[in-house]
């Protein structure tokens, strides 16, 4: 009789890791759901949040000894949808943003599962929120190119991404997963024709008290270390009020710092 | 006195319509605020959300006989904050996308205001929801080019959007107020190159009950009507599926049709 009642599975953005970002649906999905099927990177501060009679599952495929696959995230959803659960799949940031949302949409279309989708604050727009800035401008960038450090598409892993296409100085680049490499993206980023002086910003766990942020250019960007995930690395002049700002701080640091050594005598 | 305690301004994102698609920190924001700054855009829904005690005011450069400027909402926003208030400006979207955000925060920072920002979800990602579609496919798209289809820099007004830069068969091309020029739009497409079969679909006011969203493609977009902003064209492979889902559904609204027709005989 259980299998006639079909649940639903929600697939739900859970933000970039301030449980105050997340939307107001969400919260209320997941005060809700039977199960919580979630990615490493959603904060333990939002897995903290989630009921103690809702079962909570980890399948990143980053966790533990066993690499969980996609194919086993699907069949877990389906299964579960099937006893008649309420199931939400919590995805870091946004679904639809290099969330692997199609792949999982698709199995669940083919078993015939009720699903719906709940947008989420995605990692890129969070991080420009967190410094402050807007990711266009009227005065000087017209556009957003959201684009991921790592080959994103199967066809992608033989091919290098073309960052001269990616590349103008009317663009604001959002790079997903930015990798280590960053030697590597000065040269593509120099190749492709933008100026050694256009800001860019590494933007490290945004929103949470985690978070990091440092301020370069292009010239230098490959002096950044790796930090951890999620990671977002801004690059446009429209992050130049950013690092304005991180230098006046910096600077004021630096006297705060100063101050001290005087007192202390 | 009064002048010694500064307010704070909070730009916030309202996110696409859905009272629910508030972020948790947006709606306890609203429930704090002392004023309201909003856009036209933001939904009835959210606006009548706001308590009773607090002043709302339509700051919505379309409204009214009169034109606000954007320096007049700038001297709102400091005035307000100069008599101790708690003032959200609420945007529609993300603040950080197409928002006039640094405009605004640049006129906050030279008075000294303190401000922070609230991210929202912006409307090309909740039109992705909406459809059940990933912006980004492993399997076909890698990224987001979000741009809008009116001059957005200054510099812009000049040229004209160079559409050969921004398509490519890998990306998902994300259009903000793609206005009703769509045989403009077809013929920059096609002339850099995009296949006329690639799906493409109009959402408006995602979210709210008035959504509506019409399926096309880039050989056919041409035949769109314009629909009330806001407004977002989706193009790209990664459209394929809302594509396919659409003509199921108009296909079994046929089959209804058909058999009304049949049981009234």
């Amino acid at each position: 009789m259980k299998e006639s009642f079909t649940g639903k599975v929600y697939l739900v953005g859970a933000g970039p890791g301030d449980p105050e970002l997340l939307t107001v649906k969400a919260r209320a999905l997941l005060d809700r759901a039977d199960v919580v099927l979630h990615d490493d990177l959603v904060s333990p501060e939002i897995i903290s949040l989630i009921l103690p009679q809702t079962e909570i599952v980890n399948v990143g495929k980053r966790c533990g000894l066993k690499k969980i696959t996609q194919n086993e995230i699907n069949g877990q959803m389906i299964a579960l949808a099937k006893r008649g659960l309420q199931v939400v799949r919590l995805k870091s940031g946004d679904p639809a943003i290099f969330g692997r949302l199609a792949e999982e949409t698709d199995a669940l279309e083919a078993a015939r599962i009720p699903f719906e989708v709940v947008p989420g604050i995605t990692a890129g727009i969070s991080a420009a929120a967190s410094l402050r800035v807007s990711l266009t401008d009227r005065r000087s960038s017209s556009r957003v190119v959201i684009v991921t450090g790592h080959p994103a598409t199967d066809k992608e892993k033989q091919d290098k991404i073309e960052w001269r296409d990616l590349v103008r100085p009317e663009s604001t680049l959002v790079i997903y997963m930015p990798g280590q490499n960053f030697s590597h993206l000065r040269e593509e980023l120099v190749a492709a024709g933008l100026a050694s002086d256009v800001p860019a910003v590494l933007v490290s766990q945004a929103s949470t008290p985690r978070q990091q942020q440092h301020c370069t250019t292009v010239g230098e960007v490959h002096k950044l270390q790796s930090v951890p995930a999620p990671a977002i690395l801004l690059i446009g002049r429209s992050l130049e009020r950013a690092c304005q700002r991180s230098s006046v701080e910096n600077l004021s640091l630096a006297l705060d710092d100063a101050d001290l050594v005087i007192c202390s005598k």
